[in-house]
């Protein structure tokens, strides 16, 4: 049972207060559970089949018009586990119910429209989990930690991300926003393993200790953009990632909580069940060949 | 290992060859193997990781540069399995690497383009495996078979489909087509299982039953559309599909057959390894908070 590894409520525990301070939150906490790593990865898999329940019933009663949806915002400093929280968490669920977009360095074509332009056509649909793995936080990240974008636009951007987020929370969106924090030697300690294996080269980009070097720009700019945007319609939730396990655990616990907000449930037929068994069993003999 | 699964040399067992007619597969044969359910279900999850490297380098070359691709369309009757393929074989992969596409009955504004329209923008990507569950080949199927195309506008079809994939194989993209083949007797078991099961009633879809009175028709319109369209650069694979553990199983190996062809490798690193360690060891005491 979920009450055996969560010794408290996580979802609260992890979800940004009034008066947050980034600062004050320690990479290698592991808030709402006791347990141990193997115990950790039990859970994850425990778990498993109750976030895949909501998420089926989510799709479902979109097929009768139902418009609710869920949008995970996933950001985080490089080699933060993003890509695990993937890997481990969504692609647990039914992949026609998931729908993930990775936000690369806008294209020529992107800059030349306003930073949200990229954004809106990646919203999830009615009934499909959305996962942004980077997303329009960027463009009030790294674009302001390496001056890409001059002040005054990098304000107009905090008030255009409320707005857009309250509208598409209006038209069914939940949006939730997940910031995984880890310390400056676990990011080193992941570079270095990613360079200690032919099989890991790839996942290496040299731009990363470039922005690395920028770490506490970019923690004033996290608290910046958390302070800007967090409401009750649309949270912010930091959870501490040091510990891969802990933060995957605690990840899926906080969507489990989230879909269950949104009370998904199975849809009634908008057909006669019993005359439909009936077209179907008289519908034998079809010989073919 | 696979050679104790498999007896002999599936993909080649179930590509479509010279003279190839539909009514000489038995929906309930297993091509290829002498095993039995579980010892298939063990194979699927064997082989998963098998699938999974091959893919991630895949992925990894196309970030360097290289321009192969992989597009499984997935084609059948209602309730032929396409969902359980797409959670048990592709859905075990990097779901980075993965985009999977379910095309709907064509909207207003898609009927108001070429068929291929909506398409084209689903072709996958560089070093990206897509899936289309339903493809272009409704459009010579149900199009077809309904009667919603004219037959000369059908026939232009075949053409049109046969330039069009030419065009992405040079692009770079390998075009895998698969026919899943069950028997109408075990569609409608399938069918009144989702009428058994209220958490199954939004899978039922009246209008199944109507397509399913026109089986024979949709036979031929498939060994038609197999005849016009297959090639050595685009195959069909038509996969006997009644057990659903062998549809499963014979579509995984299909699929690392042709990936294996594509020779996908760990890209060569594109910076200096040792000098790039020496710049993480080297940011260290960044000094936050």
């Amino acid at each position: 049972m979920a009450q055996q590894f969560w010794t408290d409520d996580v979802s609260a525990l992890l979800r940004v207060r009034e008066g947050f301070d980034l600062r004050e939150i320690d990479p290698d906490a592991r808030p709402g559970t006791e347990a141990r790593k193997h115990e950790g990865e039990r859970e994850l898999v425990r778990a498993t089949p109750e976030l895949r329940v909501l998420q089926e019933k989510l799709f479902a009663q979109s097929r009768l018009g139902d418009q609710r949806r869920l949008l995970v915002v996933l950001q985080a400093m490089d080699a933060a586990g993003k890509g695990g929280i993937v890997n481990h968490v969504f692609a647990q669920t039914e992949p026609y119910g998931l729908a993930l977009t990775a936000f690369k360095a806008p294209t020529e074509e992107e800059r030349s429209h306003d930073f949200l332009w990229r954004v809106e056509p990646r919203v999830p649909g009615p009934g499909i989990i959305g996962v942004f793995d980077r997303s329009h936080y960027e463009d009030v990240l790294v674009q302001k930690v390496r001056g890409y974008a001059p002040p005054e636009e990098i304000e107009r951007r905090y008030g255009a991300i409320v707005d857009f987020e309250r509208r598409i929370t209006a038209e069914g969106v939940r949006v939730v926003k997940i910031m995984l924090h880890i310390s400056p030697e676990e990011q080193a300690e992941r570079l270095l393993s990613r360079l200690d294996d032919p099989e890991k080269y790839w996942k290496y980009n040299p731009g990363d200790v470039d922005e690395r070097l920028l770490w506490p720009a970019y923690m004033e700019a996290f608290q910046t953009a958390i302070d800007r945007t967090d409401s009750p319609e649309a949270p912010w939730y930091v959870v501490p990632a040091n510990a891969k396990w802990y933060a995957r655990v605690a990840v899926q616990r906080i969507v489990i909580d989230e879909l269950a907000k949104l009370s998904p449930h199975w849809p009634e037929p908008d057909f006669d069940v019993a005359a439909e068994r009936q077209r179907v069993v008289d519908s034998q003999d079809l010989r073919w060949p």
